[in-house]
This record gives structure tokens, sequence and C-alpha cells, in this order.
């Protein structure tokens, strides 16, 4: 019997995907081969590659003058790959703090230029995102630098910064897909795969062509846009199983309606917990209203003595990795684009009991 | 069916792998989860991690004193990698050069510190292994760099460079786990996982544990040796379905016998090949007998305007991916471990019967 899967990522995938891979493990469409074992540079797999980004561009509406790359690393890879592609022609960055991953992004920055923080979350232990209007100026700036979604903190941007004719580069790791966004107020949108995508060990990046030509002679051939963007993101070996599975849910997607009604899905859902969540005192929701995740939803017991049991009694109903984040602790359910809003209803059924058993 | 796949990599797999990863693909040991869907952080994954770990230790005898690293990007993200983590106190490199790939790693290296390159086989088309007594001196070099199997050229070698105190620096990506070696010999031995190993994505690195405190500050912390050697690989999400499936190669491997019997069989399907190549003036064996790779045989048909008829007749045989490397052209067969003496044999069998057709 599968589980609710309330991971944060590597996170659940549908089960019909998982499916059909199981199903073409040992011979993809009549190949005689597995997906993993194939050239990347034969023709299966190139026409799985080609659909996999045709699928990503559809559902995302990416407009013909961006790239989009497959490659590797993750987000925490990004760190560092973004500075190295983008301060080659101007050494100052500038970022916007609003969490763990933020933070992680500015302090790998410093590695490669100038790095300015316009406007930092830290003060209410990243509970909310500043106001444009707080922050400090990004005039001068190569780039501008925001995690759009954080995965740890819970918290989201429900707006779109105007950063002008300075690039907006966004890290969307956990809620890409999650909700429609118009790519073309984005310079660079990038992120890990293991959210709502595929398999760790995959990263997307969508870059504007006019970006393409500022790197630093530093920066790894495999890692140079330009160059993966010649190359079809195939200057070394990509992770091709990794594309297969991605290629898999995009389908999936597609099938599903697009993004259109996957928001209006993940609306619903998030709806359901926080809801429930703001009609007790029982647990705490810390995140200010406005920047409330749809994906990442944390919270905490009032009394922490009862994490302990509240997580055994979670487990024994059949649903897994509520844990929260060893940064904040208390829980964290994670709803990706795969849960049923079945998977959300049950755990609110399960917190209302839990409650009820404690009060 | 399953076709004989000859691809130089990603490449074939055990078939009792691709049936296990199957069928474990929605509901791996119980838990209610794919491989794909467990937080990288919890139980079942560091457990599965684990024990790939051992098992790869196991095998090639890994002595205490060296980390294993499972990382990302390939070796080509690698040619970049090792500078970065081995020029920080010493900016001088020695590479050997032997092929398209020790190629790459040099070009690359010129990112990163001063290069000198200490032989070449490029004076006969990379058809032969330099012999020490004809390199330049590596005296004052942090490190030496070679390429014991060049995939592309089928040269491999068959003898330790000797490099007394300055640590010896292996690519082998394309003959790892194919033949027993003494690793102590080596200060890092790395490589892409998608030949002998498992999925593309996945990149190993063996690392003596002295030589994780001299890397350059501009080294991306994912791909800081020291950094990930301290986190078990785990400074971000691993790519853990490559991980997986390596350990149920590595599971695989020791259940055939471990690295002394695969060398066995792996000299055995070679000589089939070369003694046939050896016994006719139909095809050509490029590489000189005491560098001939055991992973990857090259070979030409003398008249290469019959290339197209040879892989078509290969083809309607099941045999695939036969097609010689753009760089060198004509045909080539790799013959990693999950290769069976019977499809070298097939082989061998069509060859002969295409010889005997034309001529």
């Amino acid at each position: 019997m599968r589980v609710i899967n309330f991971s944060a990522g590597p996170a659940l995938l549908p089960e019909a995907v998982l499916r059909r891979a199981a199903d073409e493990m040992l011979n993809w469409h009549g190949s005689g081969m597995s997906v993993m074992e194939m050239s990347h540079r034969g023709s299966e797999f190139t026409g799985i590659a080609q659909k996999a980004e045709a699928d990503f561009r559809q559902l995302l509406a990416i407009p013909d003058n961006y790239k989009v790359l497959f490659l590797q690393g993750g987000a925490m890879a990004m760190n560092a790959v973004i500075p190295m592609n983008l301060l080659g022609k101007n050494p100052r960055a500038a970022y916007v703090n609003t969490g763990e991953w933020s933070k992680k992004s500015i302090s790998e920055a410093y590695k490669y230029g100038e790095v300015d923080v316009l406007a930092s979350s830290e003060d209410r232990q990243f509970t909310y995102v500043p106001l444009q209007s707080a922050w400090k100026s990004h005039a001068g700036a190569a780039y501008v630098h925001v995690c759009t979604n954080e995965t740890i903190g819970g918290v989201e941007y429900h707006w779109v910064p105007n950063t002008g004719d300075v690039p907006l580069v966004a890290d969307m790791s956990s809620h890409i897909l999650s909700r429609q966004i118009d790519v073309s107020e984005y310079g660079v949108i990038y992120g890990g795969a293991q959210k709502n995508i595929g398999p760790a060990g995959l990263t997307f990046v969508i870059v504007r062509e006019d970006l393409l030509d500022r790197a630093l002679p530093i920066t790894p051939t495999v890692f140079q846009w330009k160059a993966q963007a010649e190359a079809a993101s195939m200057v070394n070996t990509p992770p091709t199983y990794g594309i297969y599975i991605a290629g898999l849910v995009f389908e999936w997607l597609l099938e599903q309606g697009g993004l259109a009604i996957m928001e209006q899905r993940n609306i619903e859902k998030a709806k359901l917990l926080y809801d429930y969540l703001d009609s007790t005192s029982f647990y705490i929701s810390p995140v200010a209203p406005d920047a409330r995740s749809r994906m990442n939803i944390p919270f905490f017991l009032q009394d922490s003595a009862l994490d302990a049991a509240f997580l055994d009694g979670a487990e024994r109903h059949g649903m897994r990795q509520l844990k929260g984040h060893r940064v904040v602790g208390g829980m964290r359910a994670s709803l990706y684009n795969a849960m049923p809003i079945e998977g959300v209803r049950q755990l609110v059924d399960y917190m209302r009991e839990f409650e009820r058993s404690r009060t």
C-alpha cells in the first residue's frame, strides 16, 4: 500500500507516472532498452528529451526568446552557477533574503562578486515577504535574485517584483508548475526537479537569450549556459533518466488540464489546511497570511511536548514525512501537484482527531 | 525482446537490476514509497546510500583513509572540480594526454591553474599509452592526471604510473569496476556512473583524506570535497535514484563474485573480439596491443563504404549502438560488465558472416 507522502523533496510523484516507468523499465516502447541504457545521442533518447522540453514549454507558455536547459547539481549548485553566468560584465549582484534557501544563495554569491541584500525578513524569523516598496534600490545590479517559494519557512511570493531593466532571477524549485506564471517577467527561472518535476539530480534553467553572454571565465564548461544552450543541454551526458521521468510528469500535467487546473487544485488543497489551522489554537501557522505557501505548510503544536505523539499517530494513519525541517522544527506538510486533495482531507481529519484526543 | 546493447554510455545494465528496480518502483521494501519519493535525510534513503557506499568500498577494497563521494555533473564537471579542489596550495597541474577525454580534462584545467602536459599520444592518433620513461618530469606538480581508459579511442592503461609523492588522479569513468585496482596507488579516482555503475547523472569520487584541504576559494560548495565528505555527500540533495540503482549494481557484482571474477570475464570477452580482429584484414583494430581497452573496442572496416550496410545488418541481428564516436568514425563495441559473453559471440559471428558475404 502506498503511503500519503508529505515530504518536502524528494517528494511524491503521480502514481500513474511511476506505473508507466515500472512498465517501461526493461523495454522502452519496443526499443529493447531501458531509458537508462540509451545513448544520450541516439534517436530514442533525443526524442524523449525534445518531447520533455516541448511539453515543459507548453505548460509554462515559455516564450521563444528563452532557452530551456536541463542540467545537474540542483538549486544549490546553481547558487554558484547563477553568479558565474551573470557577473562577467558587472560584478554587482542583488538578493532578497526571505529564508534559508535565500540565505544559502546569498552566502555562495560572495565567492563570485559583490553582493547587496536589498531586503530581509530575518527580523521576524522569515515569516513574510518584504514589500518591494521597502527594498533598497537595485539600480546598477547585474541581477536581482529572489527565492519565490521558501520550502523550509513556507513563504511564497504571490506577486512578481518589478526590477525594470535589471533581470529578475528566481529560484522556483519548490513551486514551479504549481501555478501559472508569466515567464517574460523574469530573466532566469531555475530550480531542482525533486519537488514538482521529477527525481533529484535534474536541474532546470529557463534563461532569456540575451543573458547568455556574460559568464565569468572560471565557469565550468558544463555549467556555461551559452554552451549548453547551443548543445541542447548535451555538452556532457545529461541525467537521462531524470529527464525521462520529468517528461512523464509533464505529460501527466497536460492530461490533468495544465497549470490553470493545477493552480485551482493547489489553492483548494492549501485552503483546506490553512482554514483548519486558523480555526484552532491547538496548532499554530507562523506565516503571514499574504505570504503563505501553497506548497509547503509549516505548522506547530501549541504544546511541542506532543510533537512525537503527533508524528507517531500520523505514521499509524499512513501519513509520512510530516516532520518539520531541522532548522525550524515543528511539522510541515508539503502539498505538491501529485498530492490528491483526499490526502489533505485525511491529514486535517487526523489533526482534528488528535486535537480532540488531547484537549 | 531486449537488444544486445553495445553503447559506450549510458550503457546496458544487468537485467536483474532493472527487474528489481521495476518491481520496487511503487513501493520500496514495503515503505509505501518509490525510492524517488523518499526524503534523502529519511532513514530509508540513508540506509540505501550507506549500503551502496559499503558495497562499493568492499568491491574495490577501498582503504579507510579514503572518502567516497556521490556527486553530480559527470566526469566533465569533474574536469573543473578536480583543479578547483587540488590547486589551492599549488597552482601547477600535470596531465597526460591519451585521447579525447584527456584533452577535455586538460583544456578545462587551464581555467584554474598552470597546466603541464607530461606526455601525449596525439602523434599517433591516440592509439597507445606513452611509457612513463618518456614522460616529462612531474616534480613540483600538485597532481598528475591520467584517463585510465579512453572510451572513444579504446585505449587503456594496463599499468599504474608511479608519481611518487605527487598524487595520481585518475578518470576511471569507463573501466571502474571492470578490473581489480589498488586504490592506495591513487590520490583521487573519479568518474561518471553511466558505464559500469548506473544511470547518467551520478558521479563518484574516491579521494584520499589528506587531499581534502586544498580547494580554491571559488569552488562551489556542493563541489567542495571536504564539505561533501563531512556531510556524507548530502551538502545538497544527492541524485537519490541514481545512488539506489548503483547500489543494486554493486549488489549484483558482489553476487557475481566480485571484481576478480568480473575481470576474468572481461578479459575473456575482449579476447574473443580482439582475436577475431587480429585474424582478418577485413576489419582493422587501430590500438597498440598493449594498450587495448577491454571495455571499449573500436574497429574499422577496411572498406568504409560498407559501414552503413554493416550497421544495418547488425540492427537486424538485434545489435545496437555499434557506431563509433563521431570524432573517430568506424565502429565501437563497448563490453561493460553487464554484457554477457554470449553477446560478444553473437557480434563476432555476425562480423564473420558479414565478412564472408562481402569477400
